[in-house]
């Protein structure tokens, strides 16, 4: 447990639905807490619950060794912390930041934080703000190690499991940009076979555990799969491009055959097309990973 | 149990991975089996294990009192089926078509079957040819229910889960559609994000137990999603389309930094564009589906 000092204080920057479930985690941990929001009035459940509202961000930080920041990206995150006023706030302090954007933005607000003497870690968020404060919230962090084993304590009171993925501190923006664009498309997918469902008379709920099946066995596909990208092996023994191919093609004309625009499946369409162009139809789907990492 | 009658026996035709996997299942079940494959030799396995190999597709199907037929698309289905000789062998007996294609295709052949006094299933596979045989399979079927109920006992040898969507030939496959999409798409973004992370410096192998750990929660959004795009509701009070739309960019735009197409990204990134220009920037990323079924 971490005792109620203001050692243990945190700032939480940005009360969007994660910012607000962060210090609504940190409340519960009973962590002396300050809140603040660029529009006003998004702290006020928080207040009532006990967290400090501040003026000001540089109020905000002054009241904590730790700060953790969470805004829609690192634009918002430079609008908030790159003012001279924060800047000489946070010297000496550390800050979280826990908004997502691109490894090259973390590397680029890790030298800034070099610059001005902040202690500076980039962590990501990689489950739904529901998750937070419970078993399922899950956390992955880059930057020095030792000033991650120093926060470590505070950071596992948002619940969940948090990964320390290495010194690098681009390498949590990195999964996280990877991660996201698997979720993203997956719902771009769920979104375009719901609406190709509808067209034939489904409806969404009646797909939907149809949909959850496909996820159970998800996990060992991404493992096998992972061999292939790195082993390079594409073994098509079991599912080869063709057979996707042929899939895919369905997929098109039943989509387009309903006015249903099909472009994402088009852009995967042309992948398979050009791995089969290539030589390589008895080889598995993934070797379009070589399609797209050939520069 | 099946007892071991010619009233048991099965006849399947393709034997690709599924067709052998099928096949295999019903030897397992101890049905007397026959089998036919367009290019020969690949009954080799499956005839030491006590199948019998047949000369023509015909001579098969005139075998058994149930065909199962499981190739690439129903063009391929269409080039087995439609001659007179294996029409005429069939007269009587049921087909059940295990091969994934279109909708309106299921419906195309089970008009053919009925014109020529055939019984006509049409089903789908859900899950890879390793699940054939075990608990993990899921197969999903329409068509005649008097028909489906006759040979369920057969069609449950196959292992799995077995369920009866009605009377509408064309609903499994419609499913089944649906489902490859999700399926399919998910593996774009995948091999996308497996791309941008080896240009990142993060192996494949690193990335999977991730990308499994988002598949744990995907059944509750699934359900979550379903019920928006049932009731229309959109709600983005936990993750409104401009948060995700924000993502999106910034995979975008690390993917092309690191010379990686980022084609399916900016199909979806236009889609959420165009949700935001309408008005609807609060809602959640699922208001989507109204611009794919605006026809
Ligand atoms: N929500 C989730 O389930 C979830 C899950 C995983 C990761 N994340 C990540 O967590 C971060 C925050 O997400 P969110 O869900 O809380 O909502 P969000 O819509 O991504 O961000 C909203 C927050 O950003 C602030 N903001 C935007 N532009 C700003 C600017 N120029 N200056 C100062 N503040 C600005 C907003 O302040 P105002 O109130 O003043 O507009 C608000 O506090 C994002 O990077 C998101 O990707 C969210
Ligand atoms: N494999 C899986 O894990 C899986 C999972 C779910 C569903 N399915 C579905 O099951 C079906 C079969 O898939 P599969 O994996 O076995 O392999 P496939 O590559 O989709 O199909 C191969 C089979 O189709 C036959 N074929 C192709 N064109 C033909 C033609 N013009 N005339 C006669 N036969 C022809 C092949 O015969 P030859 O040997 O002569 O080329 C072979 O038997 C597909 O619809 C697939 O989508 C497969």
């Amino acid at each position: 447990m971490i005792s109620n000092t203001t050692d243990s204080a945190v700032t939480v920057l940005g009360l969007g639905p994660m910012g607000r479930a962060l210090a609504g985690a940190l409340l519960d941990a009973g962590l002396p807490t300050t809140v603040w929001n660029r529009t006003a009035g998004k702290d006020r459940e928080l207040t009532e619950r006990g967290a400090a509202g501040a003026p000001s961000p540089e109020a905000a930080v002054a009241a904590s060794g730790l700060t953790l920041i969470c805004v829609v990206d690192y634009g918002a995150v430079d609008a908030v912390l790159r003012r001279d006023a924060v800047a000489d706030a946070l010297k000496g302090r550390a800050v979280v930041n826990l908004t997502a954007d691109t490894p090259d933005r973390a590397r680029d607000t890790a030298a800034w934080a070099a610059e001005h003497g902040i202690g500076y870690l980039d962590g990501a968020i990689m489950t739904p703000a529901t998750t937070i404060g419970t078993p399922g919230a899950a956390f992955i962090h880059s930057g020095p190690e030792e000033l991650y084993r120093r926060h470590e304590p505070v950071l596992e009171s948002l619940g969940g499991t948090h990964t320390y993925l290495g010194a690098e501190i681009g390498r949590a923006a990195a999964y996280d940009l990877a991660l996201l664009d698997i979720f993203w498309t997956t719902m771009a997918g769920y979104a375009h076979a719901l609406a190709v469902a509808r067209a034939e008379g489904i409806g969404a709920r009646q797909l939907a555990p149809f949909a959850a099946g496909i996820s159970a066995f998800l996990p060992s596909i991404f493992e096998r799969f992972a061999q292939d990208v790195d082993d390079k092996t594409f073994s098509g023994e079991i599912n080869p491009i063709t057979s996707a191919a042929s899939s895919i093609a369905h997929i098109v004309h039943a989509s387009e055959a309903h006015g249903i625009d099909a472009g994402v499946m088009r852009v995967v369409q042309d992948l398979a097309r050009r791995v089969i162009e290539q030589g390589h139809g008895a080889d598995g789907f993934m070797r379009i990973t070589e399609l797209l990492n050939a520069r």
